[in-house]
């Protein structure tokens, strides 16, 4: 009954077979190897697009290296308050930004309004030499409370952010949950509604360390910069094809979708079951993976007691995190150990 | 005939396994996990200290993230004028101290000599507001000349920066080749000499992405700040487990030394067979898995034409790198080459 | 009828004065003159403490520099949503200390309340290595609305911040102005209430470019890295003496409080002036030189065609600042307009 | 008999009288004062074209921030290993630059050479990801030994440096003492000759603190990002008249010339005399208001007993600097010291 964290889990082993696959003779190092080229013919066909990619080990080095070319040390990045990126990466997107600013905005389910877009925008003006211009707007989908963006108010929050001539950066550690839950296609999710950079992270959900800096068509021309910044920030590994070959086992057959599928049905059951509990109020709405639940003391206290690993999180509430190795079993012992 | 870099070969088997075998279940995450306490516990016995390790993919953020905690971001590394820190790693040093400087030294064979150390210790005071003081001197072992440094001269060498309060740091990105090819124990090439912190490398002697940054004693106390810059870098990965698991194969029996040996005498036979033909002449000693031979253009040429991968470095001369994985009929090949 | 700050203002010819008193002969540069020791040994007895002190020629450059030395570059600074250094300052915080966060609070008439802090606080765990911890608390005083914090409110937001090892920094851009208002002693107002490092300002204040970055015993230990800090920020000015020489005249028979007093007693007459006008309303205590009004349109068209200059404010309100040379005329021609 | 620095000397009475004159009502802040603007238009008569500027009070706030917008955080600054901004600004360009590198070359008479720039451009490609590119070459006119850079050396290096799409820097702490001894224009010596950006100094020869960093048009693109710089470092005073009104006093009337030629003349005049003294050997050719002269230690004591203030230089030679307030009597007895 391991709840904790969909990092907690193994990897499948697909993806340490396509490893294992590529462990085969002398290769071109840094990325230059055909296992790299394969992966990104595959996500241009995926994103239906012809985007650039870089690989990275973690999804703070992802988000931290896309923010670092996407805003200058000068300007700002505007984000939830929950975001990951202000909240959990130990200031990595101001370290590779140079000094830039995070502002964090208010927002229920840790989802950014649109009307609280526009006046912060209203408020932090561009080209007034004293003050932090706004320019990226990060959105992390799935976001931290266990939503997702529709398309339609991406494609909003992005045109307002376009019309100040700033990007749009997602944080898609868990994007495959976000993805299969909207039921929309990866082109539509990002680029098509405005997304200028994606973060796909493969890590949460069945890879060993693998993540993607994803640039699409419209900030391209920034790709060497961004592998500069990957060399210079120690994430262009001598052996990147064994990054790479996770992709390629995780994307193979669409395994990475199957994936999302299974996590998010358990969070589907784990939700819908402890809404129907007394002492359990489902705080956001189940979108993906994550439920977020405000327990009564003696049923947090009952559900740890009968080996129940979750989170208690800032708000009060209790996060369980379902990942793709999650079993049935697992989820029938939970919500019997709290209608017990 | 692969002789371009150590970083083009595969991983061996074993790492392999190792990583198979820790993908089991779920497991802690961020380097709290049972394969992480257990390559630490054997890392203290191998260096026969009570050391404090963490775990990176590469070996430019294994030294960035060792110098972000030896140099203030107003201080300075002093490094030969080869040094990769210096040459390779597109200023990650400088990025990670803040904005350190390094200071290149010129020596012949890549090696900082005593007396140029004194000179420059005596032309860059510390304590004087308006110059950057020297805070950390940086070996590397093996270097990039593909020469070590006795035992000796180390710790000649860390006196004289710790005379000057300067911490000592190795760049092992080929600490294994140097160790076997001095045939000293790993406390005695370190610490024991006045070593405080290391950067000890095993993807290019066997394992796919695995570096690990060890702090002595002598600078313990730093660990805390150490994690917060692996994180804030983005080097903490979630499942860190499949990181550890490569050293705990590397290290089994042995196996790292086992390989270092394999390499160097591979180098040893390119190095004496090269020397005894006309038109190569050796220019660095060959104390490990790198050979440097200034090359008759029409030698270069057959060479290439044969088959042989390696690289023209900046000095003029061509280096062959030997991997754990070479085979005598390769060098054999190349020697063939050489001499029709 | 020049409102808009006093920054626009002139310098006090005794400031001059002292200046041209300084311009003579040769002296030792970058701070080690005659003028700056006076001035460091005046500054000690007005506060009544043995204090460290640097001269600086802007306040961001003097709030940078003091918050250089109080947070790392992995950690944050805590201030109001309103302040200076978080709207105003083009990110110089995040600069000066490689990357700090600065983390806004909400609160009325700019002030941090102290339940506002605790629960940042207790949202934002120190020793959590992925959580950028909190280091610093930043007060202004007088602070972005006008307002002072009584010393009592000081001591409770310093003893939680020194609860959590954070250290407490007040930008006091116009120290002078809070002072008078409050009728305490520099020594109470800052770290007899648990201030410890304090940017003093005298440049809206009568001077032309002089502020001043004290740090209080408790911080004492950090003056050498703040001086290596004002050096590689190039804000170690050669000829020091001209900015210490300012000091010397503002601070000579108490001209500093008499100016702060003219300006504040401005402030009031503007204040009581226009809550009497129909079509005003006053919107923070009025307790320095800066009167903050909601003004209806054609008020607010009224007296800028009357030639008063006045700043709109983001909130909608405008902000009218008396500097040490208003004149009560100026005063009596603005309300004038305001009724006509 | 103050032979220091010309940092030590006080400011010219001319210089006082222009900010005494500046100091004259309201005026607006931040550089949007008519001081400024009449500043900088004559500034665009003196360098013969359509320059923009902005004022700051220290050489090295000058050349880091003129650097911070010539070179990228992960790009590098070819200079002399004595430049200034390498052994004299405590790492503030690497601050500045958010990383950037300084590539030390070794050079007689801390000139560069070409052959010696060649060859450096040659050891180092842009373009490869894992080596850190030169983006700029600085040159300082006076330099580190008190000698200039001839026109036509100028003009060498610089195309040298724009073939590999650098950009040229001047330290110009001591422009005018240059000019006057090379006896060419502002324009020959710094855009017509491929200066893109030049440090112009005006506190070594006469001012309080007034140096100004100008953009000459083949980088004035960059101005408004240098402006946010400048904000960003603490460098934009609000009452920036004050040190507008330096240069307007010292650029008034060719004073700044006259004050180089008093000045450079000492310097001449110190220089024949030492070289005719037995113990003194001049070790660069004086070409400004700087004197190198290796000193026995008999003789230099005995200058010292005499009241001789000079600096002992890092190479085991004297430094004598002339100011523009240097009188005849102190070089006579200084001559007459070393004679007797």
């Amino acid at each position: 009954m391991n709840f904790l964290s969909d990092t907690t889990a193994p990897a499948h082993p697909a993806v340490l077979d396509a490893v294992a696959a590529a462990n085969s003779g002398f290769a071109p190092s840094y990325g230059a190897d055909a296992v790299c080229a394969r992966v990104k013919a595959r996500l241009c066909e995926i994103f239906e697009t012809d985007l650039e990619v870089l690989f990275t080990t973690s999804g703070t080095a992802s988000n931290a290296l896309a923010l670092s070319v996407l805003c200058p040390p000068d300007a700002m990045v505007l984000c939830h308050d929950e975001a990951h990126i202000h909240r959990d990466e130990r200031g990595a997107p101001e370290f590779f930004t140079g000094g830039g600013k995070l502002l964090p905005l208010k927002g229920q389910h840790a989802k950014i309004g649109i009307e609280t877009l526009q006046t912060t925008l209203a408020e932090w003006p561009s080209g007034f030499v004293h003050t932090t211009p706004p320019a990226v707007l990060s959105l992390s989908q799935l976001n931290e409370s266990g939503c997702t963006y529709p398309v339609d108010e991406i494609a909003a929050l992005a045109r307002a952010a376009h019309g100040r001539d700033m990007t749009v950066h997602m944080d898609g550690a868990r994007f495959a949950n976000a993805l299969v839950s909207l039921g929309c296609t990866p082109a539509e999710m990002t680029w098509k509604a405005g997304v200028d950079a994606l973060c796909l992270g493969a890590t949460k959900n069945g890879a060993m360390m693998a993540e993607a800096v994803i640039l699409f068509p419209s900030v391209k021309d920034r790709f060497a910069r961004l592998q500069a910044r990957q060399k210079r920030a120690g994430h262009m590994l001598p052996k990147m094809r064994f990054v790479a070959a996770q992709f390629e086992g995780w994307l193979q057959d669409d395994l990475w979708l199957e994936l999302a599928r299974k996590a998010n049905a358990m969070g589907k059951r784990i939700s819908e079951g402890l809404a129907g509990i007394e002492g359990a109020e489902i705080v956001h709405p189940t979108q993906g993976n994550e439920v977020f639940a405000r327990l009564e003391p003696a049923l947090a206290d009952r559900l740890r007691e009968a080996g129940a690993g979750f989170y208690g999180w800032p708000d009060g509430s209790a996060r369980f995190v379902a990942s793709w190795c999650t079993q049935g079993e697992e989820v029938e012992a939970l919500l019997k150990a709290a209608r017990s």
